[in-house]
């Protein structure tokens, strides 16, 4: 079977076409067909060495997977061949991920792909969906009703956001560097679009919320972008970041008695936490997926397999314009 | 009656004495005759005009206050005359504080005081409880069993965080600054105490924790501490800050997926937020001492209503050794 690999750390250069042999599966494992594979900032930043993440080499970097189970090992109960899948399988130095034709995954890592999306959507969702739902569903909680501001709301996680946000009754506000965004987080369901080049905080706050603030913030920017959301959120709000590798003055958090919660979605692997809750996550998740609320936007340029430097390159340029998947099966 | 009033912002020399009519309570409001009224540090500061709560005058300061019920407002049902009570009543722009014979208060900011403990130590409960109750159990969410760091374990908030912890079946690991501190920690059942000065952070976490780090970290120091609290948390950690106006690299958050709590005891008052919730919460702390689980420790000094100055200044020093309580009627 075909593979792209790398053996060291670098640029885009060091994806390697191999020929493998088709893994067996071990006990609690699955083999997938692979059909498709996203790529995600992270995994830009892990083939890069630009994290403590660094896989064991040789490597299969990705770890968003859409396929059909074609085998299982020992004790797997809960999927069998011909299963169509989806998950967040590793991709980093404990588990590998998804660049070949025929992978191996953790069957605790996987959900049923909802039928509601095809396989490259599908492929699209583990990583950004997962990071939205924990941030939004288990850390801030929210309710019906409530005031939710998603910072990069055009963005891998903030579009998904956006949705997961939606879904659960809050109204949504998201903030966009320009018009066609803001189309796209308007037909995703934001209830108002900001453009947060062109307003400051103070004015948009006061405009939407009638200056107190919007009772949770997910930041999918990081940065300056977290101060803004400090000061965007309302006294005793939850604000939730994907990126906080950063120095911030915390008063903000002090004098309004915020919560800030970072999430990491691959800490699971890196901190061994519970594995059984990708999976779970992600049924959960595909639940909203076949009832209409949530779809990933993917970028329209295609590619294949061996043309995976490509896809790293698109999404370190910055040009993306939604989520951008390698197509191995499809 | 008598009253210490501030005519303006400024040190211990801004208290006056002052002779007033006893105030009748409007709707909603019971009138106290107060027992004693504790310091906190915040007290000090709206006295000097650090922060931006300053009060309308003149001014009544402090909100801890513990009393006899006197007279009942309209529409009060939960207190009669004769009811000893304990409360945060305010002390700062919106509601006037205990710093008199007798005094007004919301009915919804009072509970029952304790049997287990006298007026002294009631008024001394209120701040310092709330603030850790709020950041121990309605943030943190702390349940048996896991592992909670108390920074500053003997200071004014830190060591009723150590016997609330405990009373929630954690293993509580109190840090302090000396030996005499330790054992004030270990008295009210820290399970281990900490030297910060004299053991690295890395030290302690593999000493008590395998290297993993705490479940929950309290932090009642703030600056310099709150960096030790996010490299001495688990991946997934709770941390609590009730000191947080600093600058910090987020990086430690980031990498372990940590959620930040920031708890601001006046919130309600300053926001807008629930003042029923700081009655409730008095209830279950109550409930907590006269349980046996829960006793302010008290500084040996003895301060008289007219010695509200000398009192301020103990707190000021740094030297009290307990929470420091000004006596009125008893």
């Amino acid at each position: 079977m075909k593979a792209m690999l790398i053996n060291r750390c670098g640029g885009v250069d060091v994806f390697e076409e191999a020929t493998l042999t088709r893994p067996h599966p071990g006990p609690n494992e699955v083999r997938i067909r692979v059909m498709a594979t996203s790529v995600n900032p992270i995994d830009c930043k892990i083939r890069a060495g630009a994290v403590p993440l660094s896989p064991a080499f040789p490597a299969l970097l990705q770890g968003d997977v859409a396929g059909i189970v074609d085998a299982v090992g020992d004790g797997v109960t809960s999927f069998a061949a011909g299963d169509a899948v989806f998950g967040l399988i590793g991709g980093l130095r404990s588990h590998q991920g998804a660049l070949a034709e025929y992978v191996l995954a953790d069957a605790r890592l996987l959900a049923r792909k909802p039928d509601a999306l095809d396989m490259v959507e599908a492929a699209a969702l583990p990583v950004v969906a997962l990071t939205a739902w924990e941030g939004l569903i288990e850390r801030a909680r929210v309710s019906p009703g409530q005031g939710v501001l998603v910072q990069g709301g055009a963005g891998g996680v903030g579009h998904i956001a956006v949705q997961i946000a939606r879904a659960a009754g809050c109204r949504v506000t998201a903030t966009v560097s320009g018009k066609e965004k803001g189309r796209l987080a308007r037909r995703l369901g934001a209830d108002e679009v900001v453009y947060y080049r062109d307003e400051p905080v103070a004015s948009y706050v006061a405009r939407l919320t009638g200056g107190r603030g919007f009772d949770v913030v997910f930041d999918s920017v990081g940065g300056a972008s977290l101060d803004a959301s400090f000061a965007a959120a309302a006294p005793g709000a939850q604000v939730v970041a994907i990126a906080a590798r950063s120095t911030h003055d915390l008063s903000p958090l002090h004098g309004k008695g915020l919560t800030l919660s970072v999430v990491f979605s691959l800490s699971p692997f890196v901190h061994g936490g519970s594995l059984a809750r990708v999976g779970e996550r992600l049924a959960r998740i595909a639940q909203l997926a076949d009832a209409g609320l949530l779809r990933p936007h993917i970028d329209p340029h295609t590619f294949s397999l061996t043309q995976v430097a490509d896809a790293h390159r698109l999404v370190e340029s910055g040009g993306a314009e939604g989520k951008v998947v390698v197509r191995v099966g499809v």
